[in-house]
């Protein structure tokens, strides 16, 4: 099964283990609607990419793993979305959840994400349930304290403002964990695979800087972007566009470089660079050709 | 060790894995004052006194497990003090978490006590880590979608307002996971512990109408009830005061009988009928003596 099919097949079973009679109609919905359509569901393709390359002998594990890492991002969306954070409007093209449904059943949407993804976990883990302790340590810690997603986005409460630098560790920390869950879901240590995700991660951070300037550059017919105009920490800001085109090629390199041995290398290996040109907005690569 | 003193050391160890140094200074502080200082602590109680019975031969994760719901109940008061639910100003005579720390780490504080209640049951599974599937089970089941508190909760946002009896099931999920999750943590089979959690979520919740008509006595020298003013579902309002009583009175009697057969079931049934006791307003044990 192509991998996209895959993951949608197990984020619908998941949800529809959730959104079962009994449940709260208005709820089903607003989890549904946080859900599907999806974006890029880059995460969890990492994660089954990274499976596939160390044999994915525990299929069911790996797209259990895979399904529990995008309701998470799905859940910090929703919440990153609530009126005391961005107040956003709009996601993905549509409503976002508080405005679709409220924002009672905003919170409690991302709640039952969080919650749904452990219950995916251990459904999944019937087969393999020596791998689920550590399936739920990597992805708790993507997501929770000290270093994941929840102590990512409370680094904006601080008043430390120079501490902003943290909140980019939000992307890092679920990359992070895609790689490695992918790996243990398929039996191998999760430990070397820390470095594919870091630099991933990273390389995503660019490549969104690059995007957001490119965008600008469509519109205005300049670089300017979003994050210039709200002072936000940025790739292009600090390096140029050059530079930061630059600056994502040797992130790419280094992730590349960062694959441990596993049985199917090659293939990952030619994956993450096909992936990787894709990250660069058309414009961008055009100009930096 | 004190079954108090154990949780309270149990809660303070879990609390301290997620403040550690890199942890956002004012989540960290947040987490803290959603988790101390706590309330009976009731649910890790009884999780604790099912493992005891059940011959508690895995102390550590009866603790995790104990901790895991004590977490997930701390993490749903947060949320249900929010300005979008009961919009608290006062939770156990001391400030609310938005109220002390602002709505966006009252949000991520909630998320991060969900998170971390799974991050100490994947811990204190080190040692009995073919228990962890069963474990992560029940307290998600507990807690989540389709009858967890949180879909608990969200019955409050539905339009059919004869769904508000829904919203009793939150109390009553808690109770039946400290039972089996306490039987799941000592290695004994978890399903039959269902009928104890139920019996006691259901009396303890008769008692809470209890007590609130019993402070209204002692205010008003009557019987009001803020359920009665407010046109809350309440036992007292459907039964009176001594059918309230009496209800109460059978349900204890109901759980007691429910226990399983198990190492220590005397000292349960007794630590159960003690417990009931205090359960009862004096005001009322005395008026119905």
């Amino acid at each position: 099964m192509v991998a996209s099919t895959r993951i949608e097949q197990a984020l619908l079973t998941a949800v529809e283990h959730a959104d079962v009679p009994g449940c709260p109609p208005r709820l089903g919905a607003a989890l549904r609607h946080a859900v599907f359509p999806g974006g890029a569901r880059i995460r969890p393709r990492l994660c089954l990419a990274v499976a596939y390359a160390c044999g994915d002998d525990q299929p069911a594990l790996a797209d259990g793993a895979a399904t529990a890492l995008e309701l998470l991002h799905c859940a910090s969306l929703v919440h990153d979305d609530l009126p005391c954070f961005d107040d956003a409007a709009l996601r993905r093209g549509r409503p976002s959840v508080h405005r679709a449904f409220g924002e009672p059943l905003a919170v409690l949407a991302g709640d039952a994400l969080i919650i749904l993804a452990f219950q995916t976990l251990v459904r999944c883990a019937g087969k393999a349930p020596a791998r689920l302790p550590a399936l739920v340590e990597i992805v708790s810690a993507a997501v929770g304290v000290p270093s994941g997603i929840v102590a990512g986005q409370a680094w904006e409460s601080e008043p430390d403002a120079a501490l902003v630098e943290y909140q980019r560790e939000k992307t890092g920390a679920l990359f992070v964990a895609a790689c490695m869950a992918g790996a243990a879901a398929a039996g191998a240590d999760p430990g070397p695979w820390r470095v594919l995700g870091d630099r991933l991660g990273e390389a995503y951070q660019v490549a969104d800087d690059l995007k957001d300037v490119a965008a600008d550059m469509a519109e205005l017919g300049k670089p300017v972007g979003q994050d210039a105009l709200l002072g936000r920490p940025s790739a292009v800001g600090e390096l140029g566009v050059e530079g930061a085109l630059s600056r994502l090629r040797s992130l790419v390199k280094a992730a590349v470089a960062g694959i441990p041995p596993c049985a199917r290398g090659e293939e990952l290996r030619a994956l993450v660079e096909a992936e990787a040109t894709r990250l660069v907005p058309r414009q961008l690569s055009r100009a930096a050709a």
